[in-house]
């Protein structure tokens, strides 16, 4: 089998499967950043790998680290992905070393909660089987989507001892037991704090006890509910995702979330939530089209007036070329990235690629986060010939 | 303003609604109990509530008790509609009944986890203003559903201090500790545990252990996958749920659960599932339909060869009837409960009846359960004069 993959500049198919993405809201559009033709082709076992390290705010400073990590990730679904690894596996990987950077709110150094502990939520889909694993409010475990993974793998094994349907969404203290009883390390939460998690956890607790405190003698509830409308923004919804496709044409999803900075112990976010954090889907008779997605933002947004998220998103189909020698089968692969919040910074890679591309994706000049929207991506040609 | 309703014979438009709701799956379909016109009309404040008290199977014997509860619960929503309260307080006091009842599998009498604990998960949603509240693997809370239902309401009055987000999903100890914060007392774990549920987990263990005994010596894990397929079955699947619309047309939905018997501590299901376990969402500009559902039964079906399940649904709209001397307003309800378990307890009540009607809703003579499919349902009239 040769593998060979190119991002062609087929824009227009990429904007049909933005536009179905879209929401109705009278939101800015913004399109760039066209992606450039990759030469280096080899052969070898192929798949594609898209991530994000967080729908937030970037600062120029920052934005070296993230593109850091986006890049480390997708090495590391690639890497799965030549070993002949299933796209589940691979999405993954890329999300392990996602959670393992002390800059991404997931696993290591995610957000504190209001007791000064950190509970992490996490899924993972299988587009293949359609099996879905999640953990909510899971506290030392250093991998959270590993746990989710291991949820999703034991549940394909089938039924329990007297028939019991095995779980694929465990919460809090039972997640993390299931996880040390099938062999997941435990991590004490105070070696997954970091030093910036710490003092922005000390800074949050500073200023709730300052707008407590300002509030006494005045309507307190009104005052409260009223206060600081735009702390709690872009920064903290720094969720991480990955989606994959494999040589196979097999789709999968997942998404890894420290949660809220200062949130009610218990609470569990939208990365768990089963038809939120994230979706896969392989194509069938009815659809021909694979898709996979990740999104980060708030979870039920209802009444917010500003909605701050972003997604990535793949989608896929089947092509053949017919070739005077031989007949290519291959794998057209169209993906993007969107967000209103201030910044996002993503990475992709092909298993062709020597090395993944990374980009901090910026709402247009001028425009409000939550008002506008960004969207960019690209299109890669996964190619095999029948042998 | 006076209020009228009837249970008029409308079933083609009962038809057309349930046909969106059907499955395309090759399912049996049952229609029966065309719904009988009440009489029985005052004026008042009025409104319509549908309960179930569980999908699953219920004996004659045991049917008695479960039609008890199904009344006394559409009585609790209708007290409180007559008081002028909203939807969304109408169907959390008819789940309140049915999480009481030491009969149903939520609440009081739930199935005990592999720990011997009763976990619970409970949501909530208004229709009105689309404000869900859910809460998963909450002990040691007699009513699940009133610490949903406080999360809503909480939500509803926006930030907390310093601009943080309110909590709409808990879980765990972090939901206990919230709920009790909040003011609503703690419950002992053995107060809510039933000789019933005890004595099921009694039996449940020893036939864990028999099992896993079996095993023993020969291919264990393949065994233990296969053992006992159907001993997890219908009876397990008993969710209890209510829908609510009130003479304003605002729509609301509940559900709660105390799970699959056995399961692993921390493990949440469908009732706690944003989108999954319950919805409502009032008619708007794009839609002339309020629409609320229950759901009971398998979280995520992708690999079950056998679909257990029930579902409650009311939708409504508004319609006017001109008269001579008065112009007459009102809102058509259709309403309807569903499953593939061998049998479903309902109840309904208009404000305007003086007792709920009670159903045992089973799958026709000689269908399989999970192969076949009962529908049934009516339409209620609600009116009021415009003063």
């Amino acid at each position: 089998m040769i593998g060979l993959s190119s991002y062609a500049g087929v824009m227009e198919s990429l904007i049909n499967s933005a536009e179905e993405q879209q929401p109705s809201s009278p939101l800015d559009k913004s399109w760039s950043n066209k992606q450039e033709s990759s030469k280096n082709q080899k052969p070898g076992v192929g798949g594609f790998v898209l991530v994000h390290a967080g729908a937030g705010y970037h600062s120029e400073s920052k934005a070296k680290e993230y593109k850091h990590v986006c890049k480390r990730a997708c090495q590391r679904a690639v890497d799965r992905l030549k070993a002949g690894a299933l796209a589940v596996e691979a999405v993954a990987a890329a999300l392990v070393e996602l959670e393992d950077s002390p800059f991404t709110n997931a696993g290591m150094g995610s957000n504190l909660n209001l007791s000064g502990q950190i509970e992490c939520d996490a899924s993972i889909m299988d587009g293949k089987s359609l099996h879905y694993g999640a953990v909510g409010a899971i506290s030392g475990i250093k991998n959270p989507v590993l746990v989710a993974n291991r949820l999703l793998n034991e549940a394909q094994k089938g039924k329990l001892s007297a028939g019991r349907i095995p779980p694929c969404f465990l919460v809090g203290r039972g997640a993390h037991d299931w996880a040390v009883s099938h062999g997941i390390p435990p991590c004490p939460s105070e070696k997954m704090a970091t030093k910036f998690s710490l003092s922005a956890y000390k800074r949050n607790k500073r200023k709730m006890e300052l707008a407590e405190k300002m509030d006494t003698g005045h309507n307190q509830t009104k005052k409260r509910r009223q206060s600081s409308e735009n702390e709690n923004g872009s920064g903290c919804l720094d969720t991480v995702g990955a989606v994959v496709v494999d040589l196979e044409g097999n789709v999968a999803a997942a998404v890894s979330s420290g949660g809220l900075a200062m949130k009610h112990p218990g609470r569990v976010g939208q990365a768990a939530h089963y038809g939120c954090g994230c979706w896969a889907e392989n194509a069938c008779n009815m659809n021909t089209y694979s898709t996979a997605v990740s999104t980060s933002g708030s979870p039920f947004l209802a009444s917010e007036d500003r909605v701050l998220g972003g997604v990535i998103v793949l989608r896929c189909c089947r092509c053949v070329e017919a070739q005077p020698s031989q007949n290519i089968q291959g794998i057209l692969v169209e993906f993007l990235w969107s967000h209103t919040t201030e910044s996002m910074c993503v990475g992709y890679m092909s298993a062709q690629d020597s090395k993944a591309k990374t980009h901090i994706s910026r709402l247009p000049p001028g425009t409000v986060p939550g008002q506008s929207l960004a969207i960019e991506g690209g299109v890669c040609r996964l190619m095999s010939v029948a042998e």
